[in-house]
């Protein structure tokens, strides 16, 4: 059995919940309240070292990192692979899945957003220019991974879904949520809309979790 | 041949040199010069569709993001194995890498200190202080991650390097230039130390590159 610490607008815990559900696997959703700074507890602390969501629990052992826990499912799970099975495809898939993860998402965590406001003082308009800075650029370089590479299929890599797709369609959530204007990015856009046809994704998405009603 | 478009201060480029030396792999540096932003150029973009440091190029294949290069040499090239063989392993050395690469440094890269700076207006003070407050808290979480562990060895998983000590030792230096207090974390630091006996990291440090002298 399969236990996912999450919360509904993480877009970490959103990658996984894509892999999951793409992989047919059966899993128990746990909310983690960040809001709250459940995550901050020691008792969430004990699972996850690095205090932080998403955490896998998959037996005795606790999983941690997006990406690490997406490989580990593909490795050891049973259902559609979601790497490449070469190693100049499994590069690609993972460089694309780092734009997102390394690149666009950090600089724009509820924690950065968070010291942006309430330690340096800005406001949200200024933060919000900020949020839209950084999509902006990490999308301008995915648009141009994507648009200029034979690989790019009907999604990403190829023509069927990979963890280079699990990280891109959270970060188009996210961009939406601050008002980003996506049309510079018709191929992005193009693998989302291809994407979102596929109930793994539908299903994933932050409106459709139990915890998403708590929010209100 | 192998040949990596490095810069010598760039730590993503550094965690590949670690990389490539522990693999007793011959290759070749290319200097790209990020002061002059010659990373946003169109004949670097032309090889690096993502315009970032470090791009490697082997034979005719174009491989970036650091961590993807590192499983990709891992996957392809001979030499001691950077990712530990069982599952569980490559779970724990990923997700101490992402801790790094996912958390802690995109935070503080260059482009976002500049924004601080020449967008938001701030001064070094304040820039310095972020600084060391988003390393604090990730090397709070890597401490956590490697004092709590049987896993964790004379190195970061076990008794050889792996991809997670490429990420560490990078992240220590550029610590060590915020001047961040490093006494909180003696695992962490121990393992650092541990590392940097072998030439392999050693040689890999930004001083002992080409393009340092440039820098004057």
């Amino acid at each position: 059995m399969l236990t996912l610490h999450t919360y509904f607008r993480s877009s970490a815990a959103f990658r996984v919940r894509i892999a999951l559900n793409l992989k047919g696997l059966a899993w128990t959703p746990q909310t983690v309240w960040l809001p709250d700074d459940e995550h901050k507890g020691g008792t969430y602390r004990a699972l996850n070292p690095q205090a932080l969501v998403p955490t896998l629990i998959d037996g005795d052992r606790h999983l941690n990192q997006s990406l690490a826990i997406i490989e580990y499912l593909d490795e050891t799970k049973p259902g559609p692979k979601l790497l490449p099975g070469d190693p100049a495809g499994r590069a690609r898939v993972r460089a694309l899945s780092q734009l997102v993860a390394c690149e666009i998402h950090p600089v724009n965590n509820l924690r950065v957003l968070k010291y942006l406001k309430n330690v340096l003082g800005h406001d949200q308009a200024t933060i919000d220019t900020w949020y839209r800075h950084w999509v902006a650029e990490g999308f301008a370089a995915l648009e141009r991974e994507l648009a200029g590479s034979a690989d790019t299929g009907r999604h990403c890599h190829g023509d069927v879904p990979t963890m280079a797709d699990c990280c891109l369609v959270p970060q188009v959530f996210n961009a939406r949520r601050f008002e980003l204007d996506l049309a510079p990015y018709p191929t992005l856009m193009r693998v989302f809309a291809e994407n979102m046809k596929l109930p793994a994704f539908d299903s994933a998405q932050p409106s459709k979790q139990p915890d998403a009603a708590r929010a209100g």
